[in-house]
């Protein structure tokens, strides 16, 4: 691909708002972190909740090859039209790398067609995410595991469907384990689930987690093929007459 | 499991009573055809569109094992409320088996996240659904594969999630190949959709597509478990108190 | 299934007379233990290392359903025969148990092709087997997690296949996870490994523990089929003659 | 990756010597053929059979980045050595492109642990290669399916384990179907197992075929990262001291 990946990063963009040590941490907000740690090589742009259409009109998403989605305590507001609208764009092959607590997005349910719940807890504890799949791209220069010294805790189960390739799984301090890395194919489209990110601890400026970014983005841009046919189809070989009983 | 499986077969049962090729082939319905080829060790109920709550109140789905589909032409008639009380039964454990043309059904499309679209084509042609996973409890009995010498035709692609075990796959007169068994796990859920019975053939009369469909019943009934324990959880090991920078 | 399920537990027999430690743990040996274990519903028979055929006959093997392994620091006394044997068996449906340090047997390594290979660790401490298939036969009537108060640590990366379904993750107190539950397809065998069961500690007396073992056994009972077709093979359709070029 | 990928093509290269209409075809070896078909973009080496340590040196090995196999009638004289040796490699990241008759090879069977046996017939017929996975990198330009004139037949049962990936199905003329596209995960190393090239037939000639490969070149291509550790390993958290019974 001669062109640059097109990265669309979209943000909830309401804790950093509200809430004094999220703005302290993420003063900008969340999505321009990340934006800052992939920046380089990719054409980058931003989208958040309260611009009209949350940002994602139909020619914003059409020129986004990757979407990177962060949301967590108003994924009610996002409205249905949007979500149908990057529903169709992801079967139709646009990437779509969704953090932490987008588990809980309206587009990565309907996506998994479970509830996606989980446990949780925040309890400044430690997180160490171990790769195992060690061939898969989305971990090219990532060592045996990444630790993050505070994160918020997901545990197990975890309600999605069996990953596609399973990358990271996550230990926590408190006892639990969780799947932490989890890959998807729908339609054309594919996805990358990646679990750090809470939004009152730095984790966006962890090189390691940037670098997982920056590999998944990649690894989810799209494959440059015609639209599948669907539908009443001709046949391509005779078929013989038959007597109906 | 001592007690019988609970079995309960939903139809649509339009095509029977305005078709009447269709009602010469399934006099009492595409559902009592099913039920009388799997009769025998379970306990069986039917449940049709246009009966009240389309037949699946919530009693009767508390007391369903495992859910038989079939629909065609009425998908959009399916109110949106049975279709979120199959969900949570499913996702709950209940076994469910979606027929042929239900790959387009409401209930089916929200447990895959995708249009569940494909290629079709009638015009009376043989079908052969090969076996590709010979020690899948599925195809317990079945021969190397399952002829049937008229149907319909359905070809890839077919947008769906990448099965967690591919059963069948079928080869048309005509050309197409089909993933025609496909299995999936959703929340404590088995899932198995299969491919065969157009109404205007008699598919359902078969003896292999009958045992397979027995098969199936016994694979997705329940594994009796306590549901799974989700949100705020409290650390099962000692966190240790750090310092916030 | 109206036989009762032959099950074959084989151990290597070593360290239970060598080591005081462990044969004050299983004085009978480990194969007693699990037997003990799953006994009731099962015919059950046993085999050990140090036994003419390390106790794998061909007629042993043939009235075989499921096998059970564990093995640790004798495996490459395993005569490469036998192992053939059992792989063969595998592939025509028998299902295998691999239980703990099986991990580096030669048959289990011939059927996934890997080196199996992780990291590890002695040191008195706790394991958590999270359940994260909540849906599986495996599982059924196990809680959310099985807690053993000291086991052998075993780590990622594990070198192992993606498993068809992963079962469990571990927890370990010094900060690993690991996939210790995992099946897989081989033939028409099923396949089940179960990471815990150290000789040094009485894992397999751990009510928990022989649950799982005994669902195990359920699911991996072969499948009753003819055995697949192979080999040159007569079109079922006519082909058209063609002009060579 | 800035440096060109290194790509050797290993052939038998026997039938081309012996069979006047297979050297008709590929006068300079079907190894030469696949090389004219993915030239451009990648540093291409070539070893045979028939060479010293089957032209598979450690050296040549070492500076290999994915390594595409062609074999039928002379498996058996490749030696164990070798096979071994490039076993290593590929669990290490080196991929591995196994065509057509490859599916008997040494290296394949022992990555897969399984027989890899199928159906076979040369009967001159037509085959249909069905893309079921469309988004993925191996069919990037591909259309909706690869329509060979001539080839030989494969038929299921293929005796391989369910691939991480299905990247495309058969359809023959003669009645079978075949999973012609499937990928593996092996190590750090990724594996395409792609069927059609029965050496009497132009197959690699292809424009649809030579592109696929060219595809799978790219996607096997190795990830950059250190390689796992394993064996004994120090906690990360602290264990406490347990209470020996």
């Amino acid at each position: 691909m001669s062109q640059p990946i097109r990265v669309t990063i979209w943000n909830e963009f309401r804790h950093e708002q509200t809430n004094e040590k999220v703005r302290a941490i993420y003063p900008e907000g969340i999505h321009r972190a990340i934006g800052e740690g992939i920046q380089g090589d990719y054409e980058i742009g931003y989208a958040t909740l309260d611009e009209p259409e949350h940002g994602l009109t139909e020619e914003k998403l059409g020129r986004t090859d990757v979407l990177i989605w962060w949301g967590h305590k108003a994924h009610k507001e996002v409205n249905e039209e949007i979500v149908e609208r990057v529903h169709k764009r992801v079967l139709e092959g646009m990437g779509l790398i969704v953090l932490h607590s987008g588990h809980f997005s309206k587009i990565f349910k309907k996506l998994m067609g479970t509830t996606c719940n989980l446990k949780w807890r925040e309890a400044d504890e430690k997180e160490r995410l171990w790769v195992v799949s060690p061939g898969h791209p989305i971990v090219e220069g990532i060592g045996e595991y990444i630790e993050l010294e505070q994160e918020e805790m997901y545990g197990e189960h975890f309600e999605i469907p069996q990953p596609d390739e399973l990358v990271f799984v996550s230990w926590f301090e408190g006892g639990e384990v969780f799947r932490s890395g989890c890959t998807y194919h729908r339609g054309q489209g594919k996805i990358f689930y990646f679990r750090p990110g809470h939004e009152t601890y730095p984790t966006y400026y962890n090189e390691q987690v940037r670098h997982v970014i920056r590999n998944a983005v990649e690894w989810a841009a799209p494959t440059g093929r015609e639209k599948p046919v669907y539908g009443n189809y001709k046949p391509l070989e005779p078929i013989k007459a038959k007597q109906h009983s």
